[in-house]
């Protein structure tokens, strides 16, 4: 299997930065490959913006999607997009490595989504989930917070973290990534040293077993009718 | 009333700018004033990293939430952070105009809110929900979408459109914002001219009335225990 791991934390002695040192270990020590893009490291360009379209059609109203689609079709997708778009193709698995800040990925890497899982390349006209560009690639949500679990759950003041993971996973099945159960390391600065030590051994015994790994069942895009509704939703 | 606009579109003659322009009048035309956060125009730094703090505390390792409140405590935050708090702590209705992208805020506004709504300003121990630095002031979403009504639902493929507000909304709850019913212009990118005719008759109406809304009701921090945990969940 061959694995990238999209970094994005500013200090690279972060647990983060930890976590992301001990997943390559133990990918590398599973005979698999890693490639990895450390967003910040790569002071990698986050603001979707006119600036990304080398060729511009419309120099008079900006249709970012639209600019997507005609810049992958015309194959003048920027450079530094066009990385991180062959980085994607050569791999099996992604692993997004980050801190949740404000309910959600950095705008570091939110940035990276907006502007390397463009129009064109991960998605089109009847081209979504299982039958999208990144369909059959495995992606890993691998996150620290900064507050204990219990906090992250129906009666907890952050709410369930599954309400905080489905608009990340939503996006991810939409170009075909095929999501795996989250790694999370809770509560990362306030909790023991020993905690920590036992995140870095999860981690690493997670990466060795990760090809093995079921993906979260979705329904595929022959499911639903034009208008995007589930055809048979059952009960 | 005072508002205050926090709009994130790159092309300022697409719909969302003239939502916001219509916003501006109809806010203006009722008699309340109207302060404005262009972030493309700004050209508004989106990543939040070490160059965020002039004194740092700790050169070795980034902390950046214990940075942002030395910051905050020595009177040292960053002058375009500063420059947005100021319009922040005047405003009693911040409106948030942007396209929603990947089921969140594009990584612009992101940015904007890891950096500007900060640790010591924002929140701190002890300062959360009603007892945060934004208590009082209401927020609005207000966002398109490239995708039709009947697709943001149970049975539809980006799933519930209040699944992807549930993050949103507990980001500005936790800083102390009361978050009223959003504004969704649906699916403006294929719609009929006079459905978008109409959006815009929305939004002015809205505007009109805004100061006599309801915020959506969230538990205060009193409801919660030391843990995080809500003090007596009911049924």
């Amino acid at each position: 299997m061959h694995a990238l791991i999209v970094f994005a934390h500013p200090e690279p002695k972060s647990f983060n930065g930890a976590l992301k040192d001990a997943a390559i270990a133990a990918l590398e020590g599973a005979g698999h490959t890693v490639a990895l893009s450390d967003l910040y490291a790569m002071e990698f360009k986050a603001v979707a913006d006119g600036g990304d379209f080398p060729q511009r059609t419309d120099a008079a109203r900006l249709d970012y999607a639209g600019e997507q689609t005609a810049a992958h079709e015309g194959n003048s997708v920027a450079p530094d997009i066009a990385a991180e778009q062959a980085k994607l193709s050569a791999a099996d698995l992604v692993i997004f490595q980050f801190p949740l800040w404000w309910y959600s990925v950095p705008a570091m890497l939110k940035g990276w989504l907006e502007r390397v899982l463009s129009a064109g390349f991960a998605y089109g006209a009847g081209r979504l989930f299982d039958q999208a560009g990144l369909s059959g690639t495995r992606a890993l949500l691998s996150f620290t917070t900064n507050g204990q679990e219990s906090s992250y759950t129906e009666d907890g003041w952050h709410g369930p973290i599954s309400d905080t993971l489905t608009p990340l996973h939503q996006g991810l099945r939409f170009v075909g990534f095929e999501p795996l159960k989250p790694f999370i390391a809770w509560n990362v600065h306030r909790c023991a040293a020993e905690e920590r030590t036992a995140m870095i051994a999860a981690v690493t015994d997670r990466m060795a077993g990760i090809a093995q790994e079921t993906p979260i069942p979705y329904p595929p895009m022959a499911a639903y009718d034009r208008r995007g509704l589930l055809i048979d939703p059952g009960d």
